[in-house]
């Protein structure tokens, strides 16, 4: 497209975002400075924010679709999280000047997309040039009754530790995806990367957590190095046991192929699963709010007084040592 | 400092953001998966979100510390135009992996002292390494009077159209700081640079205009551009005098040596002045409150009837053109 009839931000905004705001009053269509929101009576409000930039948290060059899908969902994941029920969110794109519009085009899909599947919508934002990647970021808003919020530091001796779903798969998927993972069938490879690219946010699970669940994160450096981050928040120790966390018929022979892997499942992050403990009078509970939110629970530990430790037993119940415990950015 | 003495990013937040979020308790000290906040009844909660980009929006180079308030205050900008009191805000950096620890410890410092000036606190956030440059997102927080918040699109036919302050110090101090104004005294020259790098978001007038202006906006664009999106959304046209847009010793030294700056006053936008429109019958209570803002506030024009059209007439009476009309991103 030549320089002449390129849109401008102006048209960019009115043509791929003003819509996704158009269900939302106070997004005022985009054209104001800010976003005016009511609140609920007896609601509190809850706030995330993420980024992800191109060829770190994302790959360049996937479907601008997938992107826009992970990067509301690992925003959504953090308000599953804390129990919330997700409002609103506000978006910054700090796009190359040679971004195509088929690309925002299609981001802007991958957003309606997810809006409509969880119930939100854009409330605002900014768009910029950058020299450099792609970089995206999205705050994200929600609510949760008054004073029950769930929290990291709540987790306490004589809890059971539980995560959801499938732990692993996003790590895997990310192998898979690269061709680093040898030998995998062509329907276990294909359902890795799409857990990869599509994560799902716990909300359903979250929202039933509240008032039953102690401790709660959700899993996106890895489960170890979650875990840990509930302990040392709590001031507890936690010993799982490697071979009760659940995982995908692909990830198991993702395993079976290689054993090594178990590092990566257990360290790899990307699984915006929950993990929470609970007491163990709360065992009927979870698995009635575990059917009504259509994920599986699983007990993988339990959590002792001590100092923010965290012990992973192998199958021989001999304590299993990794280099990297979990994702770090820096 | 050698990779294994090197602080990661959990060190990073812990030493240099948690203390910016210690006064709140809805941070969570930032180890948490979001924050939680209550908002006082009767009020909407009003939030905006801005990204600077090293090299595109602030010199690569500059004073962390000016960097820090500079990002600040153009959301803070954002927030007086809608008339809303500052609450806190979220943070996302995206650093350079070789990021300077020194670079962090004064972005921290600049935060904080613009913490304190606006009373206003670090929530939560996110920290990423990047292939690119330094990218800083955030996202502010305020609160209005249910129905309270200034709008863009409430000009009206009849209303006189004002700024605050003076216009043009931005775009003028940003080419001072470029050696791009040749002859100017130092003293105007150190002016407009500190114009440039420090903006004051105009918040207690802003707070001030509720229930008093009709269209209001904040001029980052620049003067013409960020009027045209007044008229534009408010269905109306506007008139102004060059003559009348109120400037700075500095500015007007600037003119003088170089008459055809003009066009960067009128469009170069960064001023973060006030622009809103008011019924003739409001001059009074603007008076006093300007005088208890403690900033002026200057008539330019008038609104009329009309399409979104912006005139300026020059000195003789006669339209002015500009090439430019405001900053675009794209």
């Amino acid at each position: 497209m030549s320089e002449a009839t390129k849109p401008g931000e102006f048209e960019l905004i009115e043509r791929y975002f003003a819509p996704l705001a158009a269900s939302s009053a106070g997004a005022l269509g985009l054209t104001d400075d800010a976003a005016v929101l009511e609140l609920a009576a007896g609601k509190h409000l809850v706030m995330t924010m993420d980024t992800m930039v191109a060829g770190v948290h994302f790959l360049d060059g996937e479907p601008a679709e997938d992107t826009a899908a992970k990067l509301l969902r690992v925003n959504l994941s953090d308000l599953a999280a804390m129990g919330a029920v997700p409002l609103g969110y506000t978006l910054s794109t700090a796009l190359p000047a040679g971004v195509e519009e088929g690309w925002i085009a299609g981001f802007s899909r991958g957003l309606a997309a997810d809006q409509e599947r969880y119930g939100i919508v854009l409330l605002g934002g900014d768009m910029v040039a950058t020299p450099g990647p792609t970089t995206l970021t999205v705050a994200a808003l929600g609510t949760v009754a008054k004073g029950a919020a769930l929290r990291r530091s709540a987790a306490e001796p004589g809890d059971a530790v539980y995560v959801s779903g499938t732990i692993g798969d996003g790590a895997l998927g990310l192998m898979a995806e690269r061709d680093a993972l040898g030998g995998l069938a062509r329907e276990h490879a294909h359902a890795l990367i799409q857990r990869y690219h599509r994560p799902e946010p716990r909300l359903a699970l979250g929202q039933r957590l509240v008032g039953l669940a102690h401790g709660v994160i959700d899993i996106s450096d890895g489960l170890i190095a979650d875990l840990g981050h509930v302990c040392a928040t709590s001031g507890v120790a936690a010993t799982i046991d490697a071979d009760r966390v659940p995982l995908s018929a692909a990830a198991r022979a993702a395993l079976a192929a290689d054993e090594r892997l178990l590092a990566r499942v257990l360290t790899g992050g990307d699984d915006y699963e929950l993990l929470f403990t609970a007491p163990p009078q709360a065992g009927a509970a979870l698995e009635r709010i575990s059917a009504e939110a259509g994920v599986a629970v699983t007990v993988i530990g339990i959590v002792a007084a001590g100092a923010g430790t965290v012990r992973i037993n192998g199958a021989d119940g001999r304590p299993l040592r990794f280099q990297e415990t979990g994702y770090r950015h820096f």
